[in-house]
C-alpha cells in the first residue's frame, strides 16, 4: 500500500519524514476498535456527545497557531483562509454539539394505538432514529480542517452517535496526524474509548478500498473527485451487505447571468465572479465553472469586464503537484474540444493563472468533455442564442451542487421556467452572490443530482448532515422500560 | 419482449386472451407522456393532488365487486383478503390525499439571513422539497391492489407531485388493465393529462429494464424479489446519470421468543404465529420465516404447540405456478442443507401445506442458504444454546424488515442487549403480536438494512413514503415572487 510523504505545497520539498501506510492488520484493528466503541457511543446521551464535540473544538482552538502553520505548509492555502476554515470547523463542532444537546438525534414520533380493525386501527408505534454504527470518513484535500479529520462528516457522525474511522487525506498527512493526536488526547481526558475516533492512512486507493470493504463498517462519507467517489461507491454496493455511501463528488455550478442583472450591475458582478472563480485557487466544490450568457450587448460587456477582472487575480499555488497537472490537462482538454481561450494566464509556478474559455451553446451540447469539472481557477463561458439554449445547457449539465441565477427578479414565465429547470439539477439555487461560501446552517443543502452527489436526498453541510447517520426504526408495542430510555437500549 | 397470458391461479387455465408486451416505442411514449406531464403535476396544488387521489379511491370503491372478483381469479387470495386489501388501498390513497391537502409536500424551512461574517453570518435561505419527476413504479405480485397500479408507491409519488409510469405485474395483468382504465377515466374527468399515470407491461425482465434505463425516468420504486430488485438497482446505478432506486426486497423477519413469554402464554403465541406463517399462503414480505428459541422446556413445549397449530392450517393456492415451484425448491434447499423437518404437509395442489423446519444455531451460522427467504407458508426454527447464540443468529441475518421480540418485558441487561442487536438489523421492532399486517400510519417504517431494502433510510409504507420522491432544494436569496409561490415556479 502506498506510503506517504508530506510535501511543502509551495516549494515541492519533502515536509517531515516518510510515513508508512496503514497495513490491512492496522485497518482491521481501527475498525474493530470502532465497532467495540459503537454500542457505548450509540447509547451516549446528548450531553455526552456535546461534551466531546465542545472539547474537540476547544482543543483545536488552543492549538490554532501551530495547526494553521502546518496546514499552510502542506496546502499553501494561506493563513487568512486557514484561520477562517478553522473557525468554521470549530463552529461546526459546536453547532453539532448544540444539536446533540438539544436532543435532535433522539427526536421521536409517537403514534399512539388506534382501536379497531385495519386499515384505520393500529398498535402503538414510536418512530426513533438509531445510529448506523462505524462510519468510514474519507477526508478531502481542499478543506484540511473543515472536511478532514474533525470536519463536518466527523462532527455530524459523532453527534448522531456513530464512531468514526477517518481515512486521512495524503495531501496533508502531518496535519492529519497532529489533529488526530488532539482527538486521542481529548478522548482520553473524557474517559472515552479510543475507538470513538480512529484513523488510517495511505497514499494510494488501497487503504480506502480495504476500509469500505470491512464488514463492520456501516456507512461511508466521502468528499472528493467523481472518479474516486465512484470507485468507493461501487465497493460499497459490491459488499455482501451493501451500505449507505454518501459521496459529494464533482459539480460545475452554472451561473446564469440574465440581461437585466448585467445591465444594472455588470461590472460589479464580473468582479465578484472573478473573485469566486479564483478564490482558494479555484479548489472549491462550489467553484463556478460555467457561466451561461444570452447573446447581446450586455453579455459582450460583461465578458470584457470578466476577462479584465480575472486577469488581475493572482491565485496561490494549488494543493498538490498532481492537482496542478490535472488542472492543466483539464484546460487543455477543453481547448482540444474547441473552446476558445478568452484569458490564458501562465501564473507563477507552482501557482496557475486564471483561465476563461468560451463556447457556443450548440458546441457545449455536442462535446461531453466540456461538461466536466476542471478543478482550479478557470471557468467556461457558454454563449446562448436564446433562453431555449439556456434550458438545454442546464439540462445537459444534469447535476450540480448549485445553480446561480442573476436577474430573475420579476415573476415572468421566462423566470419561472429557468427556476424550474435549475431546480431539476441542483441542490441549492442562488439568486444573488456567488456559489462559493457554503453556510453551515439549518436550511443548507449541499448535494444535488449525480454527479454532484451519490445520495442527492442528503446534505453533507448543515444541520441535516447528521440525519445521514441515523436510520429510522419503528418500535411497535414497545415495553415501558424501553420507551422510558427514549428507545435507546444502552 | 415477453407477451402476457393471465392465468386462473386456482385452475391454471388461461384467463382472457393473450396480451402483447409493451414495445420499446410504447415504453418511450409512456415515459415521454409522463415527462410532459411532470412540470404541470409538479406544480399542482395540494388541493389538486388531493382531488385526484380522492377520486381514484372513490372510483376503486365504485368498481369494488368486479375488481375483487377479477383479482381473486388471478391471485387466489380470496374475497375476504382482497376486500380488506382494497380497503387498505383506498385508505392509503385518501391518507396521501390528506397529506397533500395539508401541504406536507410543500413544507419548507425558513432560515432568515444572519448579519455578519461566516461562519455565523449567512444569507437568507429557504429549504423546500421538489418533486423528482417521472417515477418508474414496479408492481408487486402479492398485493394486487395495495402494491400495484394504485398502490402505496403510486399514491405517495402522486402526492409528492411526481407522475408515475407503472410497470404492471404479469401475475395479475387483467386486473392491472382494469384498474388502469379507471385511472385514465379519472384523469380525463379531472382534465388532467393522461401522462400523469401511464402503464407498460411485459412478462420477462426486458420491459422493466428498458423502463428504468430511460433517461427521463427520475426514480424507481420496486417491491419484489431480491434477485429482481438487485438487477433493477444495478441498472439504475449503471445509467449515465444514476437515479434513486427504492427497492423493498427480501426479509426473513426473525421472531425471538424468550422463555418468560413462552411460559406465560406459549400455546396462544404458537397459535398466533401459525396463523401469521400461513396467512396469505405465506406470501408476505413480513412473513415470519425464522423463529429463534433458546433451549429449554419452554422451547420444547412451544415447538410442539407450533407444530400442532400449523398442521391445522390450510393455506390457499399460491399466486402463480412459478412461485409454487420456487417455494418447493426453497424448502428442499433447506432440507438439503441439513434442516430437520418438524412438519411437512403435502397440501392440496395447487395449494402447498404448511412447513416447519429446524436447525441448531451453529448449523444456521454455518450454512448461508438457511438465511434465505423462502416465500410461502414455511418457517425455520433455530434452537440456540444461549443468548450469545441469539445475538449471533440475528447478526447473521444482517437485514430484515422486522424483528419480533416476545418476553422482553423487564429492563434487564439481557433484554437491552437483544433490543440493541435487533435494532441494528431491522426497520421495525415488535414486542407483541406478529410481523404480518403493516399499518399505514405516521410512525411506520417498512424497510431495513440490506437485503430488506436498497434504501434502508426510507420507508415504502406509511406517511414518510412520500418523502422518497421529494428532493431538498435550498433557495438562497430567493426573490419575493418565488417565495410567494411557496418556491414552486409553476
Amino acid at each position: 500500500m502506498g506510503n506517504l510523504q508530506s510535501v511543502n505545497a509551495r516549494t515541492g520539498e519533502a515536509f517531515g519524514s516518510a510515513m508508512a501506510a496503514s497495513t490491512p492488520g492496522q485497518i482491521d484493528a481501527a475498525v474493530q476498535a470502532s465497532h467495540a466503541a459503537s454500542a457505548l457511543w450509540g447509547a451516549s446521551s446528548g450531553a455526552q456527545r456535546a461534551d466531546l464535540l465542545q472539547a474537540l473544538a476547544s482543543a483545536l482552538d488552543a492549538a490554532r497557531e501551530p495547526l494553521v502553520a502546518c496546514a499552510d505548509t502542506e496546502t499553501a492555502l494561506g493563513l487568512a483562509r486557514l484561520n477562517g476554515e478553522l473557525d468554521r470547523t470549530t463552529y461546526q463542532l459546536r453547532r453539532f454539539a448544540d444539536l446533540a444537546q438539544r436532543g435532535v438525534p433522539f427526536e421521536r414520533m409517537d403514534d399512539p394505538a388506534v382501536a379497531g380493525a385495519p386499515p384505520v386501527g393500529h398498535p402503538a408505534m414510536v418512530l426513533q432514529r438509531m445510529p448506523l454504527g462505524p462510519v468510514a470518513m474519507f477526508a478531502a484535500s481542499n478543506f484540511p480542517f473543515a472536511f478532514s479529520v474533525l470536519g463536518g462528516d466527523t462532527a455530524s457522525a459523532l453527534a448522531a452517535g456513530c464512531p468514526v474511522v477517518v481515512k486521512a487525506h495524503p495531501g496533508h498527512p502531518v496535519l492529519s496526524q497532529r489533529v488526530f493526536a488532539i482527538v486521542q488526547e481529548v478522548l482520553h481526558t473524557q474517559n472515552l474509548p479510543a475507538g470513538v475516533v480512529t484513523m488510517v492512512q495511505g497514499a494510494g486507493p488501497e487503504v480506502g478500498v480495504e476500509l469500505i470493504r470491512h464488514p463492520l463498517i456501516a456507512a461511508g462519507a466521502f468528499t472528493g473527485s467523481t472518479r474516486g467517489g465512484l470507485a468507493l461507491q461501487a465497493e460499497a454496493n459490491a459488499r455482501p451487505r451493501p451500505i449507505p455511501f454518501y459521496g459529494e463528488l464533482g459539480a460545475i455550478n452554472p451561473v446564469v447571468a440574465l440581461a437585466p442583472a448585467l445591465r444594472a450591475q455588470g461590472a460589479e458582478l464580473a468582479s465578484m465572479l472573478a473573485g469566486s472563480i479564483t478564490q482558494g485557487c479555484g479548489q472549491f466544490c462550489t467553484n463556478p465553472g460555467l457561466v451561461v450568457l444570452v447573446d447581446g450587448p450586455e453579455a459582450d460587456a460583461f465578458t470584457a469586464h470578466l476577462v479584465q477582472a480575472l486577469s488581475q487575480q493572482v491565485p496561490h499555488p494549488m494543493l498538490t503537484a498532481g492537482m496542478r497537472k490535472a488542472f492543466d490537462a483539464g484546460v487543455q482538454a477543453m481547448l482540444d474540444a474547441g473552446a476558445a481561450p478568452l484569458l490564458r494566464s501562465e501564473g507563477l509556478a507552482p501557482a496557475p493563472g486564471p483561465h476563461l474559455l468560451q463556447v457556443s451553446a450548440r458546441h457545449f451540447l455536442e462535446r461531453h468533455v466540456l461538461r466536466e469539472e476542471v478543478f482550479g481557477p478557470s471557468s467556461l463561458l457558454v454563449r446562448c442564442a436564446s433562453m431555449a439554449d439556456v434550458h438545454a445547457v442546464l439540462a445537459a449539465v444534469g447535476g450540480s451542487l448549485t445553480v446561480t441565477i442573476w436577474g430573475a427578479t420579476d415573476d415572468t414565465e421566462e423566470h419561472r421556467a429557468v427556476v424550474r429547470t435549475a431546480a431539476q439539477i441542483a441542490g441549492r439555487l442562488l439568486f444573488a452572490g456567488v456559489p462559493t461560501g457554503v453556510a453551515v446552517t439549518a436550511a443548507q443543502q449541499h448535494g444535488g443530482p449525480w454527479p454532484a452527489s451519490t445520495a442527492p436526498m442528503t446534505t453533507s453541510v448543515g444541520d441535516a448532515a447528521l440525519q445521514r447517520f441515523l436510520r429510522p426504526v419503528c418500535l411497535q408495542d414497545a415495553p415501558d422500560w424501553l420507551l422510558a430510555r427514549a428507545g435507546v437500549p444502552c
